[in-house]
């Protein structure tokens, strides 16, 4: 899922968004009750007709951005107080009022509200935030129910906590599994940990959720970080860096990562990506990029996002093909040898 | 001619731009020769090339950017020095250096260069801009010619000066017209004098121009300036105004010109212009562009860029058939009297 944290997915036109052959994106609830806020957004006939998308959204359910505002949250047993990043208004969210929002919103599937905890290998942390984690979904689970469930089109997806810790992940997997949600979320991973023990978080975890309906791993990631997570049975994921990295002029292609305001690439011919089809490969060479990006030009960013977005893209149909053809390890093999 | 100053129209596509109906478009010769420096973009394969726009390109000769800058800009009888507004640098500009960069780039079309005067209603320097501008003529002649001239494809517009004076503008024309150019500009208009002033300076030019070569009207203008330069005979036009109005959130629509900005937009589910068919007034309601706007997200400025070049490529498209229907002024009365 590419990432329209405010209801855009940077610099893409949704038409180019299914043209690269985007199905399902990710939105942020806390984001938007900031501004325009839900009920604009309801007004305005929901977030797919604001984003004028008519495929399956997501939702984050702000339980991130608790985390990654560190000190300026305050968690309790009932929800969170934190401050808004556009002016700074005291904000209040809790399970109840989130799932509120992601209904008002019209996500097709709304995510629990969690506590990710700022530290995954302090243990009294994460086992407080799996205990609360587990009340908070209780909570959410009967909101959602109250407003049709299900029924109504929109799935509810817990997220699993646990830290680095194997004990807790099982813990926090039976109490997500305890109401037989359609999808399951795992979380608390891409929050600053080690790749080591963020690996086996997801080696905890995802085989433990049921392999008929999606495991979704938040915030991940690199390359190599799917095809671990594939590896141990993840089927979705979400992240900025395909769209971040082409804002900043970094490009993935598929001899590794380049940054595009380097000056060696001023009079290079040749595509950025040779093996790749998209927009911006077909049309335009790595020094007309390189003019773009260093006079910060609105081109720069939105062509290579175009090209990171079609990178991750092609990566992922690769990767299913070779599911399907029983050779995973075979792609994996060959696509990491050669992206370095 | 949507204004691609350094070697991209902000925020467009390429693809986007020929959808909208884009044919010519136009680049600038200071601020390429600045950066990337044009022999960068002929190693890149030429402007055509590096904007991955295989229709016409106009190229501004620099002459505008002599009058923009200023103070930082000394004019003497040989050419110009000024600094550049990349890094300070001293940079030279001669009649003969300009062709040569406009060779080098591979302009279709390419500007002389010419002296717009700072104050286009004070005679004396007017008169002596007229002068310089017609012996710098016959420079970028001779020196268009050594490069092979129009046998290579690539046209030579002289730009007619004069101010607000009636027999200074004659002069330029004449001047103009002795190389027998396939197309003929008038420059100094958009440059701070009153709308009255620079009606009379088109009106007094454009019908000297010979009626058989295209008459480009440089740095021009709003609808209503271009019912009353059509009505005199001009063809051609730029004019930065619907890209860098969409920039700043400012739409042109048919019932006037508005600011997506503005609080009045928030739940407004109606689209930006109800007769208007582009990708942004399809998809998008008021208030889902107000969002997009005031969080300053790229497809904000994206979606205007769109619909405000859609905007005054219908209207030149209205205009065409207008003066084959012989109803100009009817289509003036009706566009003029909506628009306010």
């Amino acid at each position: 899922m590419p990432v329209g944290t405010k209801a855009t997915v940077k610099g893409v036109l949704p038409r180019d968004l299914r043209e690269l052959g985007a199905t399902m994106i990710l939105a942020n609830t806390y984001h938007l009750h900031l501004r325009p806020g839900e009920d604009v957004i309801a007004r305005l006939g929901g977030l797919h007709k604001v984003m004028a998308w008519d495929g399956p959204i997501l939702t984050d359910s702000g339980g991130y951005q608790v985390f990654s505002l560190g000190h300026l949250a305050k968690v309790d047993e009932d929800g969170v107080s934190l401050k808004s990043v556009v002016d700074g208004a005291a904000v209040r969210l809790t399970p109840e009022s989130v799932i509120d929002i992601e209904r008002k919103l019209g996500a097709d599937v709304a995510m629990a509200f969690d506590h990710c905890p700022s530290d995954p290998t302090d243990r009294a942390q994460v086992a407080a935030a799996v205990a609360r984690t587990h009340g908070w979904l209780g909570r959410c689970v009967r909101r959602h129910r109250e407003h049709g469930g299900e029924e109504t089109g929109q799935a509810l997806f817990p997220i699993v906590q646990g830290g680095i810790f194997e004990d807790l992940r099982r813990e926090s997997v039976a109490s997500a599994l305890e109401h037989g949600c359609v999808g399951h979320a795992i979380g608390g991973v891409s929050v600053g940990e080690s790749r080591e023990w963020a690996r086996a978080a997801v080696e905890l975890s995802a085989p433990l959720l049921p392999a008929d309906r999606p495991r979704y791993l938040m915030g991940v990631g690199t390359p190599e970080d799917f095809f671990d997570a594939i590896e141990r049975g993840v089927d979705l994921f979400d992240c900025v860096t395909p769209t971040r990295h082409a804002r900043n002029h970094r490009a993935f292609t598929s001899q590794g990562e380049i940054n595009l305001r380097n000056a060696r690439w001023r009079e290079d011919t040749s595509p950025l990506d040779p093996t790749c089809g998209c927009t911006c490969c077909r049309n335009y060479s790595r020094g007309a990029l390189r003019h773009l990006c260093t006079s910060d030009e609105m081109l720069g960013g939105m062509l290579l996002t175009l090209h990171n977005l079609s990178f991750f893209f092609e990566l992922m149909r690769r990767i299913r093909t070779a599911i399907f053809e029983d050779r995973l390890a075979e792609l994996r093999r060959d696509v990491l040898a050669t992206i370095g």
